[in-house]
């Protein structure tokens, strides 16, 4: 059975139907819990003193992630690992804006361990190495258009989104900042140690989560697939095989350089990248939408050359396939149970439920 | 039946037993999810321009408490929301660092609905209004101390924590860092929100926590009951009856001062502090002890004056009722369900299950 085709025959009323039965049923979990993965230490030297306390002889843990997860009852063997993006916390895959199931809920009705990530230098996981300067920045009608919820104070038409102001107001209260300088690195470390904890794993990523999790698979053989939601960044490449910088109305898109054999890791699982709606396909001022447009078509690029490396990427624009409206954040959007469905559907096919 | 004799007669051995059941058994939840409650939203000035966004015509969303909530089928009408200390998060009320049940939970397990809270400018709600600078700063061994496992790097005898080295890198990782200037205020007024959505409720409280909790009840009158797990701070008294600041090897210790019909209203319901072990009796030069001589004696004058106006406040000092070596995370040591069930049956005396 063809992936992409099947899934086309997915309607809105079925998955809508679906969503309501499910809400119903209670969720039943064998475990959950909380822990910390990866992570450094920095002592000072010298003496501690308890009785007079400086800096001296005293040490800071930091830059590891913070993970919650569940394990419902007769669980699948391999988790998912979802990891947010740029700015964003393990909220993401939690609760929708408008109040429905997200994907941490959805995927464990469908039988999956979850395990919710807040990066290193983020939410729960805040205490960093490094130092950092946090200034409140007015940035929601930048995210509202960079979001693609639509071009402020418009919605799009057609828009996969609840338009509702307490709606709104809860999206934008998603955002929650670095406590640390941002570093794809830092967090890919952390996230390999998070699976040699959790064994052979699923990662999910958003965004900005898109380059750190292709560095967690170039770091850890447990990958077993990367279902990755509009990655944003990160896109590498084997050294000699970089393509140019692309400009934007919001700035230069450059790819990034590996050791070839590191790349090569990248071609050991299936790896399933999605796209939401309104793209435009021509260079644009409007710097929301054209930010999107060259991750288009950096994204096309890098499939192209997974694939010529030997690799199993498949990339799903997803009004090519008949799925309208999504923003940028597809796994919340009102249609997520048909987007569950359809990455489901994929893990079936690789074998991975 | 008198609430803390029959406390008294709970044993180690039952306690034990009784958490290898609890794991056994999955959880079923009925409903689980994440919003945000409270905050405000701060507009610059003049006219925002999607194609080249500055600060002009934008706006940022902040100072809201995020909440995860799960309700267990068959609840409780009454549910708990635990408030986390100074440098913590909702993490404080999860696993514990050995990797057992937390309150979040063994209190599910007992019935209740249970919301654990980010406070603003914490964790999952780090858009603060204000700016912050954030140093890493080596306090390991002051936590340490300060928390009660013991004088670095000795562990108290008897004191009820494993001593793995892994136990306490977990429990290190568990600070994260204010994104915002830490006010009281700014806590209870979104405390007093999130009760607004859930509706009557149970307050659980630790550490700094205590402070803006008591501020929640002023502002809020569907405040059930308080269980404060060594409140460290925001000791609130009515105006003319301020005791004086108390001095200790770790500094002052001050009383607030609220007009007298604000304090009132910590007196319409039960409430009930905690105090584990290793407090001293006397000033010593141990930092890390003394600080805890003052606040307790700070509470034991608070108790009075709640009570001397008409409140039902109880202080259980542990060790006085033959529970030993609590350190300053009750809710987390290596006794946690003898200390849940104790806090259940004060619940259930109150008729709050």
């Amino acid at each position: 059975m063809n992936f992409l085709g099947a899934c086309m025959v997915s309607t809105g009323i079925l998955a809508a139907a679906s969503a309501s039965a499910q809400q119903a049923e209670p969720l039943v979990i064998s475990e959950q819990g909380s822990f910390f993965a990866g992570g450094s230490v920095v002592t000072t030297p010298g003496t501690y003193n308890n009785n007079v306390p400086t800096a001296e002889g005293q040490s800071i843990h930091g830059d590891h992630l913070y993970t919650f997860y569940q394990i419902p009852q007769d669980a699948k063997s391999t988790p998912i690992v979802m990891l947010h993006g740029h700015m964003q916390s393990a909220r993401s895959w939690e609760t929708t804006p408008d109040g429905r199931e997200g994907f941490q809920t959805l995927f464990l009705r469908k039988g999956y361990p979850v395990y919710l990530v807040d990066q290193p230098r983020r939410g729960r996981a805040g205490n960093s190495l490094e130092a950092a300067t946090i200034e409140p920045t007015p940035l929601d009608q930048l995210f509202f258009d960079q979001f693609r919820l639509g071009i402020w104070p418009d919605y799009f038409e057609g828009v996969q989104v609840d338009q509702s102001p307490e709606t709104l107001e809860q999206f934008l209260r998603w955002i929650t900042p670095n406590t640390g300088p941002y570093d794809p690195n830092v967090v890919a470390d952390a996230m390999s140690a998070l699976v040699d904890r959790t064994g052979p794993a699923i990662l999910f990523t958003h965004s900005q989560g898109g380059g750190p999790g292709w560095l967690t698979a170039i770091r850890n053989e447990d990958i077993r697939a990367i279902v990755s939601y509009e990655p944003g960044s990160g896109f590498v490449f084997p050294e000699g095989e970089v393509p140019e910088t692309m400009p934007s109305a919001g700035g230069p898109l450059a790819a990034e350089a590996v050791p070839l054999e590191d790349f090569q890791k990248l071609t050991r699982f299936p790896i399933l990248i999605y796209y939401g709606d309104n793209f435009p396909t021509e260079p644009t001022e409007r710097r929301g939408e054209d930010i999107w447009r060259v991750r288009l078509d950096m994204a096309k690029l890098w499939v192209e050359a997974v694939n010529r490396h030997g690799g199993d990427v498949t990339l799903v624009h997803l009004p090519e396939i008949g799925i309208t409206g999504n923003t940028h954040f597809p796994f919340s959007d009102l249609n997520n149970v048909e987007i569950a469905d359809h990455t489901a559907q994929f893990l079936a096919e690789k074998g991975l439920d």
